[in-house]
Protein backbone atom coordinates (compact mmCIF):
# COMPACT_ATOMS: atom_id res chain seq x y z
CA UNK A 1 0.00 0.00 0.00
CA UNK A 2 1.25 3.34 -0.88
CA UNK A 3 1.04 5.22 2.34
CA UNK A 4 1.45 9.12 2.05
CA UNK A 5 3.98 11.05 -0.02
CA UNK A 6 7.38 10.46 2.42
CA UNK A 7 9.52 13.95 0.47
CA UNK A 8 9.78 15.69 -2.52
CA UNK A 9 13.37 15.76 -3.75
CA UNK A 10 14.68 19.13 -5.29
CA UNK A 11 17.95 19.40 -7.71
CA UNK A 12 20.26 22.31 -6.58
CA UNK A 13 23.76 22.99 -7.91
CA UNK A 14 25.13 24.72 -4.88
CA UNK A 15 23.70 22.92 -2.01
CA UNK A 16 24.68 25.82 0.36
CA UNK A 17 22.90 28.59 -0.96
CA UNK A 18 19.45 26.36 -1.52
CA UNK A 19 19.81 25.84 2.09
CA UNK A 20 19.89 29.31 2.78
CA UNK A 21 17.62 29.54 0.53
CA UNK A 22 14.83 26.94 1.85
CA UNK A 23 15.31 27.86 5.19
CA UNK A 24 14.02 31.06 4.54
CA UNK A 25 11.25 29.85 2.21
CA UNK A 26 10.48 26.66 4.88
CA UNK A 27 11.06 29.09 8.21
CA UNK A 28 13.22 26.34 9.47
CA UNK A 29 16.63 24.26 9.48
CA UNK A 30 17.37 21.23 7.94
CA UNK A 31 17.67 18.33 10.57
CA UNK A 32 19.92 16.14 8.62
CA UNK A 33 22.58 16.07 5.95
CA UNK A 34 23.82 12.87 4.16
CA UNK A 35 26.24 11.99 1.59
CA UNK A 36 25.15 9.20 -0.52
CA UNK A 37 27.98 7.55 -2.05
CA UNK A 38 26.60 5.07 -4.27
CA UNK A 39 24.20 7.93 -5.86
CA UNK A 40 26.76 10.16 -6.19
CA UNK A 41 24.52 12.88 -4.40
CA UNK A 42 24.79 15.27 -1.14
CA UNK A 43 21.57 15.32 0.62
CA UNK A 44 19.88 17.74 2.98
CA UNK A 45 16.76 16.82 4.34
CA UNK A 46 13.74 19.69 5.87
CA UNK A 47 11.00 18.46 7.85
CA UNK A 48 7.40 19.80 7.32
CA UNK A 49 4.48 18.79 8.96
CA UNK A 50 4.40 14.66 8.68
CA UNK A 51 6.22 15.44 4.97
CA UNK A 52 9.85 16.16 3.91
CA UNK A 53 11.68 18.08 1.73
CA UNK A 54 15.24 16.61 0.31
CA UNK A 55 17.43 19.28 -1.39
CA UNK A 56 20.39 16.99 -3.49
CA UNK A 57 23.59 18.04 -5.07
CA UNK A 58 25.74 16.28 -7.18
CA UNK A 59 28.92 15.08 -5.41
CA UNK A 60 30.24 13.26 -8.88
CA UNK A 61 30.08 14.06 -12.78
CA UNK A 62 28.23 10.76 -13.47
CA UNK A 63 25.43 11.11 -11.06
CA UNK A 64 21.93 11.19 -12.22
CA UNK A 65 21.51 14.55 -10.32
CA UNK A 66 24.42 15.88 -12.36
CA UNK A 67 22.91 14.75 -15.52
CA UNK A 68 19.40 16.02 -14.32
CA UNK A 69 20.78 19.44 -13.75
CA UNK A 70 22.81 19.03 -16.91
CA UNK A 71 19.07 18.67 -19.24
CA UNK A 72 16.56 20.51 -16.89
CA UNK A 73 18.35 22.82 -14.71
CA UNK A 74 17.13 22.70 -10.78
CA UNK A 75 13.78 21.98 -9.99
CA UNK A 76 11.66 19.16 -8.69
CA UNK A 77 13.58 16.01 -9.17
CA UNK A 78 11.72 13.20 -7.96
CA UNK A 79 8.10 12.83 -5.86
CA UNK A 80 8.33 9.50 -3.03
CA UNK A 81 6.03 7.66 -1.63
CA UNK A 82 5.97 5.41 1.63
CA UNK A 83 5.03 1.80 1.02
CA UNK A 84 4.60 -0.52 3.70
CA UNK A 85 6.82 -3.51 2.12
CA UNK A 86 8.61 -2.71 -1.21
CA UNK A 87 8.52 -6.11 -2.43
CA UNK A 88 4.57 -5.99 -2.50
CA UNK A 89 4.17 -3.00 -4.82
CA UNK A 90 6.78 -3.98 -7.07
CA UNK A 91 4.77 -6.63 -7.45
CA UNK A 92 1.61 -5.27 -7.97
CA UNK A 93 3.12 -2.12 -9.82
CA UNK A 94 4.50 -4.70 -12.41
CA UNK A 95 1.46 -6.86 -12.51
CA UNK A 96 0.13 -3.60 -13.82
CA UNK A 97 2.57 -2.56 -16.41
CA UNK A 98 4.49 -0.13 -14.68
CA UNK A 99 8.24 -0.21 -15.04
CA UNK A 100 11.55 0.37 -12.92
CA UNK A 101 14.35 2.39 -13.43
CA UNK A 102 16.48 -0.66 -11.74
CA UNK A 103 16.13 -4.50 -11.52
CA UNK A 104 15.86 -4.58 -7.58
CA UNK A 105 15.70 -2.02 -4.30
CA UNK A 106 18.87 -0.10 -3.24
CA UNK A 107 19.96 1.84 0.14
CA UNK A 108 18.74 5.51 -0.14
CA UNK A 109 19.11 7.97 2.01
CA UNK A 110 17.76 8.93 5.38
CA UNK A 111 17.32 4.57 6.27
CA UNK A 112 15.26 3.93 3.25
CA UNK A 113 15.40 0.87 0.69
CA UNK A 114 14.27 2.95 -1.98
CA UNK A 115 13.74 2.17 -5.85
CA UNK A 116 12.33 4.32 -9.02
CA UNK A 117 9.64 4.08 -11.46
CA UNK A 118 10.60 4.76 -14.63
CA UNK A 119 9.40 8.15 -15.72
CA UNK A 120 7.99 6.92 -19.00
CA UNK A 121 5.52 4.77 -17.05
CA UNK A 122 4.23 7.51 -14.61
CA UNK A 123 3.66 10.15 -16.88
CA UNK A 124 6.78 12.03 -16.90
CA UNK A 125 7.26 11.67 -12.96
CA UNK A 126 9.87 10.36 -11.40
CA UNK A 127 8.43 8.46 -8.16
CA UNK A 128 10.43 6.66 -5.60
CA UNK A 129 9.17 4.16 -3.33
CA UNK A 130 10.73 4.16 -0.59
CA UNK A 131 10.29 1.55 3.08
CA UNK A 132 11.89 1.85 6.19
CA UNK A 133 14.93 0.04 7.11
CA UNK B 1 3.44 30.17 8.82
CA UNK B 2 4.13 27.14 5.78
CA UNK B 3 2.37 24.54 7.56
CA UNK B 4 2.43 21.17 5.25
CA UNK B 5 3.32 20.16 1.89
CA UNK B 6 -0.80 20.67 -0.03
CA UNK B 7 -0.64 18.74 -2.79
CA UNK B 8 1.82 18.33 -5.77
CA UNK B 9 0.83 19.50 -9.07
CA UNK B 10 1.26 17.34 -11.98
CA UNK B 11 0.59 18.64 -15.94
CA UNK B 12 -0.75 15.91 -17.93
CA UNK B 13 -1.70 15.93 -21.63
CA UNK B 14 -5.04 13.60 -21.57
CA UNK B 15 -6.63 13.78 -18.58
CA UNK B 16 -8.40 10.56 -18.88
CA UNK B 17 -5.45 8.29 -19.32
CA UNK B 18 -3.52 9.74 -16.81
CA UNK B 19 -6.79 9.74 -14.06
CA UNK B 20 -6.41 5.86 -14.98
CA UNK B 21 -2.63 5.67 -14.54
CA UNK B 22 -2.75 7.45 -11.23
CA UNK B 23 -5.89 4.77 -9.81
CA UNK B 24 -3.41 2.53 -10.78
CA UNK B 25 -0.24 3.89 -9.70
CA UNK B 26 -2.13 4.91 -5.84
CA UNK B 27 -4.66 2.44 -5.43
CA UNK B 28 -7.48 4.92 -5.03
CA UNK B 29 -9.73 6.77 -7.01
CA UNK B 30 -10.00 10.46 -7.79
CA UNK B 31 -12.15 11.95 -5.09
CA UNK B 32 -12.94 15.31 -7.39
CA UNK B 33 -12.20 17.05 -11.08
CA UNK B 34 -12.91 20.97 -11.29
CA UNK B 35 -12.28 23.28 -14.51
CA UNK B 36 -10.81 25.95 -13.45
CA UNK B 37 -11.63 28.60 -16.71
CA UNK B 38 -9.53 31.18 -15.33
CA UNK B 39 -6.29 28.99 -15.80
CA UNK B 40 -7.42 27.57 -18.80
CA UNK B 41 -7.07 24.12 -17.02
CA UNK B 42 -9.22 20.63 -15.78
CA UNK B 43 -7.79 19.48 -12.34
CA UNK B 44 -8.44 16.43 -11.01
CA UNK B 45 -7.58 15.34 -7.07
CA UNK B 46 -6.43 12.09 -5.65
CA UNK B 47 -6.20 11.89 -2.11
CA UNK B 48 -2.89 10.48 -0.55
CA UNK B 49 -2.92 10.23 3.19
CA UNK B 50 -2.87 13.93 4.39
CA UNK B 51 -1.96 15.44 1.22
CA UNK B 52 -3.27 15.49 -2.40
CA UNK B 53 -2.23 14.75 -6.11
CA UNK B 54 -3.32 16.99 -8.47
CA UNK B 55 -3.55 16.22 -12.40
CA UNK B 56 -3.60 19.13 -14.41
CA UNK B 57 -4.65 19.43 -18.37
CA UNK B 58 -4.37 22.42 -20.35
CA UNK B 59 -8.25 23.88 -21.76
CA UNK B 60 -6.96 26.29 -23.80
CA UNK B 61 -4.37 27.01 -25.51
CA UNK B 62 -2.49 29.62 -23.96
CA UNK B 63 -2.74 28.36 -20.60
CA UNK B 64 0.29 27.76 -18.23
CA UNK B 65 0.19 24.26 -18.42
CA UNK B 66 0.04 23.90 -22.16
CA UNK B 67 3.38 26.30 -22.12
CA UNK B 68 4.83 23.92 -20.01
CA UNK B 69 3.78 20.88 -21.35
CA UNK B 70 5.47 22.28 -24.48
CA UNK B 71 8.37 23.69 -23.49
CA UNK B 72 8.75 20.33 -20.56
CA UNK B 73 6.48 18.05 -21.42
CA UNK B 74 4.48 15.96 -18.88
CA UNK B 75 5.97 16.15 -15.44
CA UNK B 76 5.65 17.11 -12.04
CA UNK B 77 4.34 21.13 -12.29
CA UNK B 78 4.35 22.58 -8.77
CA UNK B 79 4.33 21.88 -4.94
CA UNK B 80 1.74 23.64 -2.77
CA UNK B 81 2.50 24.80 0.39
CA UNK B 82 -0.75 25.62 2.74
CA UNK B 83 -0.36 28.14 4.97
CA UNK B 84 -2.52 29.69 7.68
CA UNK B 85 -2.25 33.16 6.16
CA UNK B 86 -1.28 33.91 2.31
CA UNK B 87 -1.14 38.12 3.07
CA UNK B 88 1.75 37.06 6.33
CA UNK B 89 3.63 35.06 4.28
CA UNK B 90 3.70 37.16 1.10
CA UNK B 91 5.09 39.98 3.59
CA UNK B 92 7.16 37.50 4.62
CA UNK B 93 8.37 36.32 1.78
CA UNK B 94 8.63 39.81 -0.20
CA UNK B 95 10.74 41.17 2.44
CA UNK B 96 13.56 38.40 2.37
CA UNK B 97 13.34 38.71 -1.78
CA UNK B 98 11.30 36.25 -2.79
CA UNK B 99 9.54 36.85 -5.87
CA UNK B 100 5.69 36.60 -7.09
CA UNK B 101 4.29 35.66 -10.90
CA UNK B 102 1.18 37.68 -9.44
CA UNK B 103 1.06 40.67 -7.15
CA UNK B 104 -2.36 39.91 -5.70
CA UNK B 105 -3.71 36.17 -4.61
CA UNK B 106 -6.10 34.69 -7.10
CA UNK B 107 -8.65 32.13 -6.39
CA UNK B 108 -7.83 28.43 -7.18
CA UNK B 109 -9.28 25.07 -7.25
CA UNK B 110 -10.57 23.09 -4.17
CA UNK B 111 -11.61 26.26 -2.50
CA UNK B 112 -8.25 27.77 -2.06
CA UNK B 113 -6.75 31.57 -2.38
CA UNK B 114 -3.52 31.02 -3.95
CA UNK B 115 -0.18 32.63 -5.20
CA UNK B 116 2.81 31.47 -6.94
CA UNK B 117 6.46 32.10 -6.12
CA UNK B 118 8.48 33.18 -9.13
CA UNK B 119 11.01 29.99 -10.02
CA UNK B 120 13.60 31.88 -10.46
CA UNK B 121 14.01 32.97 -6.79
CA UNK B 122 13.31 29.11 -5.51
CA UNK B 123 15.98 26.79 -7.25
CA UNK B 124 13.52 26.27 -10.45
CA UNK B 125 10.50 24.94 -8.00
CA UNK B 126 7.40 26.54 -8.43
CA UNK B 127 5.86 26.96 -5.17
CA UNK B 128 2.30 27.70 -4.65
CA UNK B 129 1.35 29.03 -1.73
CA UNK B 130 -2.36 28.46 -0.43
CA UNK B 131 -5.09 28.91 2.12
CA UNK B 132 -8.50 27.43 2.52
CA UNK B 133 -11.14 29.69 1.68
Amino acid sequence: MIKKIEHIGIAVKDINSSISLFEKLLGNKPYKTEKVDTEGVNTTFFRLSDQKIELLSSITKDSAIEKFLESKKEGIHHIAFLVDSLEFEINRLESLGFQFVSKTPKEGADNKRIIFLHPKSTNGVLVELCEEI
